[in-house]
């Protein structure tokens, strides 16, 4: 039934102003102005049909929520309606899990509230094509489809497809998991020689990232255990990837490697899941540590109440700011669990290192199972960049917070209209 | 030392194309270009010192954290840095709960990434004044300043201002709350006149917002349980006012009303606070709702598994569509738990009848404790606007999923050219 291919996305901020008359006021939002960012997609079709779809805000920021919504076009624009529907799973995690977006939420925040816009007008689309009600076509539509649209990751400890559709449904449905082929970009070549150069360099604790094949992350746990040898330290990172049940099985198969910690097993959203895989690593000494994409401190709170971790980490750019690391290291302190700040990325070890000198000084006093992440990239960079001396950082002592960039490559590398960029984007078009 | 107003932001989108060479990537991030929103404040102080703060973020989406940085410029530019830094924790909250703003939060994803980039800039500007590497400031400043920082809201009942001061520093602090004056922009007449044609329009279930001051909460409670008598149900809606034994200690003097529910008393994010708060109103035959900003259904999820709420509020908006939105009627099922959905807004009714219907013909096949919250607002705007008869939703009939508006309305509402806006903001200049 369903047809056409998506030949245009439009969004509009359509605001009311509810405020003057008081309305909607309550003791958080003391002055809303209720609004949407509003979404129409059109077909090549010739029904001439078109789906809407909205997403509620209150005013300020929803041209922030147009801008996501113009990031997440790409998409969905030129798609085939009958590719959307019938792998809606699919197409729900395209815009969930990209790989760059997810960033900015992950499921969650205005890129979540964006994503919602943009399927409310699918889902409107669908609909008006079966021509019955949204109700009636979900009501109507067979149950083997319907649970083809959800997205079970990170809930199939509480729910999963088969017994969604045992229970309220009729058969068995398929697997909710899929293995990404893509993942650690590197060879073990390359890895190999960044390895015995990191030795040469006096490094001692290492960290590799896994989860998405288990062979493969056993090969590869195997490879580096080899090289850096027994006494060393290893870390292992699987960025989310997994399902609680998942996420203990597979950490039960690379427990050989005798890692320090599993970082990021699940859903940063998901206290109670790290605090159910920290209770089954214990007998296996592997620690739990997550907090690159904890969102606030309230998650940090929770994830402390429950034993959810053994190590801390807080992030410099995700939480805000100073003001709210403060907090969190100073409940770390409470519940004399370490930190091990994240760093990487753009500034982020030039950031942070601020922040565990203070803790080391002020707060913790401890060196004890600390340590701060740190990745040799893009130093170059910044004004001020990281100083490293035999593995350890060396306290900055040029006033500020080392995040100032050097001009030339801030001029270079902005986006679409500096030189790099300039160069790649026209690469890219010929 | 710190001197100056704040006479420029400017927020850049840099990305490096970290994704040719494999770098950054991971089991869910295959194909990162490691980026930033880099943020530089100025001042109008004659030492010409700038501030600079950055966020990460991972190349495409980049443009939406840009955006929203600018959405918050408001709240800064103009500002005298000694204003900023002696009320911190004051600016702190007025970037992280603007009233209008925080929807599209709250306090995560891309406006928190935002305020993390603006505060990033704000402590390097701060410690450049001073002259010291910011651990260095962070160390050399005294505990009643470093205190002032932090916003304690949602956190005290694991860690107090006084507490924190006591274990970590040297003598008390002062409490961490606030109350605004401003709330429920109706008065007792018009609130009067509104419960009044309610009643005589058959409505039999009632919700109240509360939260901002008890002796306003305890006349404005006492006044609608008197008009609408005994029988009729009452409910109470913090809008995540409280710390969580506050909740409890502020829903204990407003027990005498006999509310059904206390709606959202605490952070959305805290899911542990809700059980908290759930088993200690129990004894007052209180149940606890939330779910209208729960931002995803793996915090649903665990808000079902530790018995943390009595009635779930889903929301067609701020989930993933109805993908999204199906996992957790199916979650609710499975626990036991009524949904009663979030509504209002622009839409939400019309939305969300679309779920609740199906709810009740293919999921829960129950009415008991259920009902779907609706607000007679905005609905003039819609093309196929609910229907409500004798206090009921009315099955939609027509195709779609009621989400269409007039084009006049959108002409008339969008923003900033219609002509509504135009008027409105027109009349702002004069």
């Amino acid at each position: 039934m369903v047809r056409g291919r998506i030949s245009r996305l439009s969004v509009r901020d359509v605001r009311f102003p509810t405020s003057l008359g008081g309305h909607g006021s309550d003791a958080m939002h003391t002055d809303p102005d209720y609004s949407a960012a509003y979404v129409v997609l059109e077909t090549d079709a010739e029904d001439g049909l078109k789906g809407y779809g909205i997403t509620f805000t209150l005013g300020k920021g929803t041209e922030v929520v147009v801008c996501a919504v113009n990031a997440l076009a790409h998409h969905v624009l030129y798609k085939d309606l009958r590719d959307i529907v019938g792998d809606f799973r699919g197409f729900y995690r395209q815009l969930t899990s990209d790989g760059q977006l997810r960033w900015i939420g992950p499921e969650k925040g205005v890129v979540h509230l964006a994503t919602a816009a943009v399927l409310n007008a699918v889902w409107d689309l669908w609909a008006k094509q079966e021509g019955k009600p949204l109700w009636k076509l979900l009501v109507d539509v067979d149950p083997r489809t319907l649970l083809s649209c959800i997205d079970f990751r990170y809930i199939t400890d509480v729910l999963t497809e088969e017994e969604a559709y045992e229970e309220h449904m009729l058969t068995h449905g398929y697997p909710a998991y899929t293995t990404s082929c893509a993942w650690l970009g590197y060879s073990d070549d390359t890895l190999k020689q960044l390895c015995a150069k990191a030795l040469r360099d006096g490094w001692t604790r290492f960290k590799v990232k896994v989860g998405a094949d288990l062979q493969d992350d056993i090969r590869r746990c195997r490879l580096i255990r080899n090289m850096i040898g027994p006494e060393k330290t290893l870390m292992m990172d699987a960025n989310q990837r997994w399902d609680v049940p998942e996420a203990i099985e597979w950490m039960s198969k690379l427990a050989e490697f005798k890692p320090l910690w599993i970082e990021e097993p699940t859903s940063p959203d998901d206290i109670l899941g790290h605090a159910t895989i920290s209770k089954a690593l214990v007998p296996l000494g592997i620690g739990v540590a997550t907090g690159e994409q904890c969102h606030n401190r309230v998650i940090f709170k929770q994830l402390l109440q429950v034993k959810a971790l053994q190590f801390l980490q807080i992030d410099s750019c995700r939480l805000g700011s100073v003001n709210e690391n403060l907090s969190v290291l100073l409940m770390a302190k409470k519940f004399e669990i370490p930190v091990c700040p994240h760093a990487g990325g753009v500034g982020l070890c030039e950031l942070v290192q601020h922040l565990i000198i203070f803790d080391f000084i002020s707060v913790s006093a401890s060196l004890k199972n600390r340590m701060c992440e740190y990745v040799d990239h893009l130093h170059e960079h910044f004004r001020y960049p990281v100083i490293i001396k035999k593995a350890s950082y060396m306290p900055p002592k040029d006033a500020g917070y080392s995040t100032e960039m050097k001009e030339e490559s801030v001029k270079k590398h902005q986006y679409p209209d500096g030189e790099v960029w300039k160069k790649l984007l026209a690469g890219q078009e010929d």
